[in-house]
Protein backbone atom coordinates (compact mmCIF):
# COMPACT_ATOMS: atom_id res chain seq x y z
CA UNK A 1 0.00 0.00 0.00
CA UNK A 2 1.26 3.28 -0.76
CA UNK A 3 0.50 5.97 1.26
CA UNK A 4 0.71 10.15 0.81
CA UNK A 5 0.86 12.29 4.32
CA UNK A 6 0.05 15.84 3.84
CA UNK A 7 0.60 18.47 6.39
CA UNK A 8 -1.49 21.43 5.18
CA UNK A 9 -0.65 25.00 5.43
CA UNK A 10 -1.56 28.08 3.27
CA UNK A 11 2.47 29.39 2.85
CA UNK A 12 3.84 25.74 3.64
CA UNK A 13 2.09 22.16 2.70
CA UNK A 14 4.76 19.44 3.62
CA UNK A 15 3.89 15.36 1.67
CA UNK A 16 5.42 12.44 1.94
CA UNK A 17 5.31 9.23 0.37
CA UNK A 18 5.55 5.72 2.00
CA UNK A 19 5.26 2.41 0.85
CA UNK A 20 3.88 -0.42 4.00
CA UNK A 21 4.37 -3.93 3.02
CA UNK A 22 3.27 -6.32 5.51
CA UNK A 23 4.10 -4.02 8.84
CA UNK A 24 7.34 -3.18 6.52
CA UNK A 25 7.59 0.56 5.87
CA UNK A 26 9.72 2.17 3.23
CA UNK A 27 10.74 5.60 2.61
CA UNK A 28 9.44 6.58 -1.20
CA UNK A 29 9.60 10.64 -1.57
CA UNK A 30 8.71 14.19 0.27
CA UNK A 31 8.68 17.76 -0.36
CA UNK A 32 7.46 21.06 0.34
CA UNK A 33 4.53 22.53 -1.66
CA UNK A 34 4.86 26.47 -1.02
CA UNK A 35 2.57 29.39 -2.01
CA UNK A 36 3.10 32.96 -2.75
CA UNK A 37 2.53 35.28 -0.19
CA UNK A 38 1.72 38.17 -2.42
CA UNK A 39 -0.59 36.50 -4.18
CA UNK A 40 -4.08 36.81 -4.41
CA UNK A 41 -5.50 34.16 -1.78
CA UNK A 42 -7.70 32.29 -4.70
CA UNK A 43 -4.61 32.48 -6.75
CA UNK A 44 -2.68 30.48 -3.70
CA UNK A 45 -4.91 28.02 -3.26
CA UNK A 46 -4.88 27.07 -6.58
CA UNK A 47 -0.64 26.67 -6.40
CA UNK A 48 -1.55 24.53 -3.66
CA UNK A 49 -4.19 22.43 -5.70
CA UNK A 50 -2.16 22.35 -8.73
CA UNK A 51 1.13 21.08 -6.33
CA UNK A 52 -0.74 18.38 -4.67
CA UNK A 53 -2.10 17.19 -8.12
CA UNK A 54 1.42 16.98 -9.77
CA UNK A 55 2.74 14.77 -6.41
CA UNK A 56 -0.16 12.66 -6.56
CA UNK A 57 -0.14 11.93 -10.35
CA UNK A 58 3.69 11.41 -10.12
CA UNK A 59 4.03 9.43 -6.77
CA UNK A 60 0.58 7.44 -7.03
CA UNK A 61 -0.42 6.67 -4.13
CA UNK A 62 -3.60 4.74 -2.95
CA UNK A 63 -4.34 6.03 0.45
CA UNK A 64 -4.51 10.14 1.65
CA UNK A 65 -3.86 10.74 5.12
CA UNK A 66 -4.32 14.50 6.49
CA UNK A 67 -3.22 15.85 9.71
CA UNK A 68 -6.62 17.24 11.36
CA UNK A 69 -4.12 20.06 12.92
CA UNK A 70 -5.02 21.86 16.54
CA UNK A 71 -7.45 24.79 16.13
CA UNK A 72 -5.18 28.03 16.69
CA UNK A 73 -5.41 30.39 19.15
CA UNK A 74 -5.75 33.14 16.44
CA UNK A 75 -8.83 33.14 14.36
CA UNK A 76 -7.52 34.34 11.32
CA UNK A 77 -4.79 32.08 11.32
CA UNK A 78 -7.53 29.27 11.79
CA UNK A 79 -9.43 30.62 8.82
CA UNK A 80 -6.53 30.39 6.47
CA UNK A 81 -5.58 26.69 7.80
CA UNK A 82 -9.06 25.94 7.10
CA UNK A 83 -8.82 27.25 3.69
CA UNK A 84 -5.79 25.13 2.57
CA UNK A 85 -7.03 22.34 4.63
CA UNK A 86 -10.04 22.17 2.27
CA UNK A 87 -7.94 22.05 -0.38
CA UNK A 88 -5.85 18.99 0.92
CA UNK A 89 -8.73 17.12 2.04
CA UNK A 90 -10.66 18.04 -1.40
CA UNK A 91 -7.14 17.13 -4.10
CA UNK A 92 -6.78 13.33 -2.92
CA UNK A 93 -10.85 12.75 -2.52
CA UNK A 94 -11.17 13.78 -6.65
CA UNK A 95 -8.10 11.67 -7.61
CA UNK A 96 -9.98 8.74 -5.74
CA UNK A 97 -7.65 8.14 -2.84
CA UNK A 98 -9.66 6.94 0.26
CA UNK A 99 -8.40 9.67 3.21
CA UNK A 100 -7.65 9.69 6.86
CA UNK A 101 -7.93 11.89 9.19
CA UNK A 102 -5.37 12.03 12.17
CA UNK A 103 -5.09 14.70 15.18
CA UNK A 104 -1.14 15.79 16.33
CA UNK A 105 -1.82 13.18 19.22
CA UNK A 106 -2.23 10.56 17.09
CA UNK A 107 0.28 11.04 15.43
CA UNK A 108 2.68 11.83 17.75
CA UNK A 109 1.82 8.70 19.39
CA UNK A 110 1.59 6.57 16.97
CA UNK A 111 5.98 7.77 15.65
CA UNK A 112 6.93 8.55 18.87
CA UNK A 113 4.59 6.21 21.21
CA UNK A 114 3.75 9.45 23.85
CA UNK A 115 1.04 12.01 22.53
CA UNK A 116 2.56 14.56 23.91
CA UNK A 117 6.01 14.34 22.37
CA UNK A 118 8.39 17.15 20.99
CA UNK A 119 8.17 18.26 17.16
CA UNK A 120 11.75 17.46 16.93
CA UNK A 121 11.85 14.04 18.75
CA UNK A 122 9.04 13.34 15.83
CA UNK A 123 11.34 14.63 13.48
CA UNK A 124 14.23 12.40 14.71
CA UNK A 125 11.92 9.19 14.83
CA UNK A 126 10.30 9.96 11.37
CA UNK A 127 14.55 9.54 10.02
CA UNK A 128 15.17 6.45 11.73
CA UNK A 129 11.86 4.71 10.84
CA UNK A 130 12.02 5.98 7.32
CA UNK A 131 16.03 5.36 5.74
CA UNK A 132 16.95 7.74 3.39
CA UNK A 133 14.21 10.46 4.50
CA UNK A 134 14.94 13.96 5.84
CA UNK A 135 15.82 15.64 3.09
CA UNK A 136 12.61 17.86 2.61
CA UNK A 137 12.54 20.51 5.44
CA UNK A 138 10.18 20.07 9.07
CA UNK A 139 6.57 20.08 7.12
CA UNK A 140 7.57 17.42 5.13
CA UNK A 141 8.57 15.22 8.09
CA UNK A 142 5.69 15.98 9.59
CA UNK A 143 3.92 15.11 6.79
CA UNK A 144 5.49 12.09 6.58
CA UNK A 145 4.64 11.37 10.51
CA UNK A 146 0.77 11.22 9.55
CA UNK A 147 2.03 8.83 7.13
CA UNK A 148 3.28 6.76 8.88
CA UNK A 149 0.34 7.02 11.42
CA UNK A 150 -2.37 5.97 8.72
CA UNK A 151 -0.02 2.73 8.14
CA UNK A 152 0.17 1.76 11.61
CA UNK A 153 -3.51 2.12 12.65
CA UNK A 154 -4.47 0.93 8.76
CA UNK A 155 -2.10 -2.47 9.95
CA UNK A 156 -3.69 -2.83 13.34
CA UNK A 157 -7.26 -2.66 12.00
CA UNK A 158 -6.62 -5.13 9.59
CA UNK A 159 -5.18 -7.51 11.93
CA UNK A 160 -8.01 -7.17 14.31
CA UNK A 161 -10.36 -7.46 11.36
CA UNK A 162 -8.23 -10.77 10.96
CA UNK A 163 -8.89 -11.79 14.48
CA UNK A 164 -12.37 -11.74 14.01
CA UNK A 165 -13.15 -8.05 14.59
CA UNK A 166 -11.37 -8.46 17.83
CA UNK A 167 -13.60 -11.06 19.53
CA UNK B 1 -21.09 41.15 -17.71
CA UNK B 2 -22.57 37.96 -15.65
CA UNK B 3 -21.05 37.83 -12.22
CA UNK B 4 -21.71 34.57 -9.63
CA UNK B 5 -21.75 35.73 -5.95
CA UNK B 6 -21.09 32.87 -3.40
CA UNK B 7 -21.34 32.92 0.28
CA UNK B 8 -19.24 29.89 1.30
CA UNK B 9 -20.41 27.48 4.22
CA UNK B 10 -20.09 24.07 4.93
CA UNK B 11 -23.34 22.54 5.35
CA UNK B 12 -24.88 25.10 2.76
CA UNK B 13 -23.19 27.21 0.28
CA UNK B 14 -25.25 30.02 -1.26
CA UNK B 15 -24.52 31.10 -5.31
CA UNK B 16 -26.28 33.93 -7.22
CA UNK B 17 -25.78 34.72 -10.29
CA UNK B 18 -26.29 38.25 -11.97
CA UNK B 19 -26.15 40.57 -15.57
CA UNK B 20 -24.94 43.77 -15.13
CA UNK B 21 -24.33 45.94 -18.03
CA UNK B 22 -24.30 50.23 -18.00
CA UNK B 23 -24.57 50.57 -14.20
CA UNK B 24 -28.63 48.04 -14.70
CA UNK B 25 -28.54 44.68 -12.77
CA UNK B 26 -30.37 42.28 -14.10
CA UNK B 27 -31.35 38.46 -12.04
CA UNK B 28 -30.09 35.17 -13.60
CA UNK B 29 -30.07 32.47 -11.18
CA UNK B 30 -29.52 31.50 -7.96
CA UNK B 31 -29.42 28.25 -5.40
CA UNK B 32 -27.90 26.50 -2.21
CA UNK B 33 -25.56 23.57 -2.52
CA UNK B 34 -25.85 21.30 0.09
CA UNK B 35 -23.60 18.81 1.53
CA UNK B 36 -24.27 15.83 3.92
CA UNK B 37 -23.55 16.32 7.48
CA UNK B 38 -22.78 12.71 7.66
CA UNK B 39 -20.81 12.11 5.07
CA UNK B 40 -16.84 12.02 5.62
CA UNK B 41 -15.49 16.40 5.47
CA UNK B 42 -13.45 15.02 2.39
CA UNK B 43 -16.42 13.91 0.69
CA UNK B 44 -18.44 16.90 1.76
CA UNK B 45 -15.67 19.21 0.27
CA UNK B 46 -16.43 17.44 -3.17
CA UNK B 47 -20.01 17.73 -3.41
CA UNK B 48 -19.39 21.17 -2.72
CA UNK B 49 -16.58 21.45 -5.38
CA UNK B 50 -18.59 19.37 -7.87
CA UNK B 51 -22.02 21.78 -7.04
CA UNK B 52 -20.09 24.60 -7.68
CA UNK B 53 -18.59 23.53 -10.91
CA UNK B 54 -21.75 22.32 -12.39
CA UNK B 55 -23.38 25.87 -11.18
CA UNK B 56 -20.35 27.37 -13.06
CA UNK B 57 -20.14 25.65 -16.44
CA UNK B 58 -24.36 25.95 -16.65
CA UNK B 59 -24.40 29.49 -16.20
CA UNK B 60 -20.99 31.19 -17.47
CA UNK B 61 -20.48 33.73 -15.07
CA UNK B 62 -17.15 35.97 -15.97
CA UNK B 63 -16.59 37.03 -12.69
CA UNK B 64 -17.00 35.78 -9.06
CA UNK B 65 -17.17 37.84 -5.97
CA UNK B 66 -16.95 35.50 -2.54
CA UNK B 67 -17.86 36.93 0.93
CA UNK B 68 -15.05 37.47 3.13
CA UNK B 69 -16.76 36.17 5.88
CA UNK B 70 -16.15 37.26 9.59
CA UNK B 71 -13.93 35.30 11.78
CA UNK B 72 -16.39 33.51 13.87
CA UNK B 73 -15.58 33.37 17.45
CA UNK B 74 -15.71 29.40 17.80
CA UNK B 75 -12.29 27.97 16.29
CA UNK B 76 -13.98 24.74 14.95
CA UNK B 77 -16.33 26.68 12.83
CA UNK B 78 -13.95 29.07 11.65
CA UNK B 79 -12.02 25.85 10.44
CA UNK B 80 -14.83 24.50 8.76
CA UNK B 81 -15.69 27.42 7.75
CA UNK B 82 -12.12 28.22 6.25
CA UNK B 83 -12.09 24.44 4.61
CA UNK B 84 -15.38 24.98 2.49
CA UNK B 85 -14.06 28.83 1.92
CA UNK B 86 -10.87 27.38 0.14
CA UNK B 87 -12.67 25.26 -2.55
CA UNK B 88 -15.35 28.78 -3.35
CA UNK B 89 -12.43 30.04 -3.76
CA UNK B 90 -10.58 27.48 -5.21
CA UNK B 91 -13.36 26.57 -7.93
CA UNK B 92 -14.11 29.55 -9.70
CA UNK B 93 -10.01 30.20 -9.98
CA UNK B 94 -9.39 27.19 -11.83
CA UNK B 95 -12.63 27.83 -13.95
CA UNK B 96 -10.75 30.65 -15.46
CA UNK B 97 -12.92 33.44 -13.14
CA UNK B 98 -11.45 36.59 -11.96
CA UNK B 99 -12.15 36.51 -8.16
CA UNK B 100 -13.23 39.12 -6.04
CA UNK B 101 -13.34 38.97 -1.78
CA UNK B 102 -15.80 41.47 -0.34
CA UNK B 103 -16.17 41.65 3.54
CA UNK B 104 -20.42 41.30 5.34
CA UNK B 105 -19.38 45.32 5.87
CA UNK B 106 -18.37 46.10 2.16
CA UNK B 107 -21.83 44.14 0.92
CA UNK B 108 -23.96 45.74 3.20
CA UNK B 109 -22.95 49.11 2.63
CA UNK B 110 -23.22 48.37 -1.13
CA UNK B 111 -26.74 47.00 -0.91
CA UNK B 112 -28.24 49.00 1.79
CA UNK B 113 -26.05 51.66 2.16
CA UNK B 114 -25.48 51.11 5.40
CA UNK B 115 -22.03 48.79 6.80
CA UNK B 116 -24.28 47.54 10.21
CA UNK B 117 -27.34 46.49 8.24
CA UNK B 118 -29.44 43.74 9.95
CA UNK B 119 -29.65 40.37 7.47
CA UNK B 120 -33.24 40.74 6.29
CA UNK B 121 -33.31 44.55 5.27
CA UNK B 122 -30.29 43.28 3.13
CA UNK B 123 -32.27 40.21 1.57
CA UNK B 124 -35.45 42.52 1.06
CA UNK B 125 -33.27 45.03 -1.05
CA UNK B 126 -31.73 41.97 -3.03
CA UNK B 127 -35.33 41.39 -3.77
CA UNK B 128 -35.94 44.79 -5.03
CA UNK B 129 -32.81 45.36 -6.41
CA UNK B 130 -32.66 42.08 -8.75
CA UNK B 131 -36.80 41.45 -9.48
CA UNK B 132 -37.29 37.62 -10.43
CA UNK B 133 -34.92 36.70 -7.23
CA UNK B 134 -35.99 35.58 -3.73
CA UNK B 135 -36.77 31.95 -4.38
CA UNK B 136 -33.15 30.44 -3.49
CA UNK B 137 -33.56 30.73 0.16
CA UNK B 138 -31.40 33.11 2.78
CA UNK B 139 -28.08 32.03 1.68
CA UNK B 140 -28.19 32.26 -2.30
CA UNK B 141 -29.85 35.79 -1.26
CA UNK B 142 -26.83 36.55 0.67
CA UNK B 143 -24.43 35.46 -2.88
CA UNK B 144 -26.82 38.02 -4.78
CA UNK B 145 -25.57 40.69 -2.62
CA UNK B 146 -22.36 39.72 -2.84
CA UNK B 147 -22.54 39.82 -6.87
CA UNK B 148 -24.21 43.21 -6.25
CA UNK B 149 -21.47 44.79 -4.40
CA UNK B 150 -18.98 43.16 -6.86
CA UNK B 151 -20.91 45.24 -9.74
CA UNK B 152 -21.48 48.61 -7.90
CA UNK B 153 -17.63 48.36 -7.14
CA UNK B 154 -16.02 47.13 -10.53
CA UNK B 155 -18.54 49.95 -12.22
CA UNK B 156 -17.33 52.38 -9.94
CA UNK B 157 -13.52 51.52 -10.64
CA UNK B 158 -14.39 51.41 -14.08
CA UNK B 159 -15.64 54.91 -14.15
CA UNK B 160 -12.96 56.37 -12.15
CA UNK B 161 -10.49 54.79 -14.31
CA UNK B 162 -12.13 56.84 -17.36
CA UNK B 163 -12.44 59.75 -15.86
CA UNK B 164 -8.18 59.20 -15.54
CA UNK B 165 -7.36 57.61 -12.50
CA UNK B 166 -9.53 59.78 -10.45
CA UNK B 167 -7.30 63.03 -11.07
Amino acid sequence: MRIIGIDPGLQRTGWGVIDARDNRLSFVAEGTITSSPKAALADRLMELHDGLVRVIELWKPEQAAVEETFVNKNPTSTLKLGQARGIALLVPARLGLAVGEYTPNMVKKSVVGAGHAAKEQVQMMVKTLLPGSGGGGPDAADALAVAICHAHLTETQSRINAAGGGR
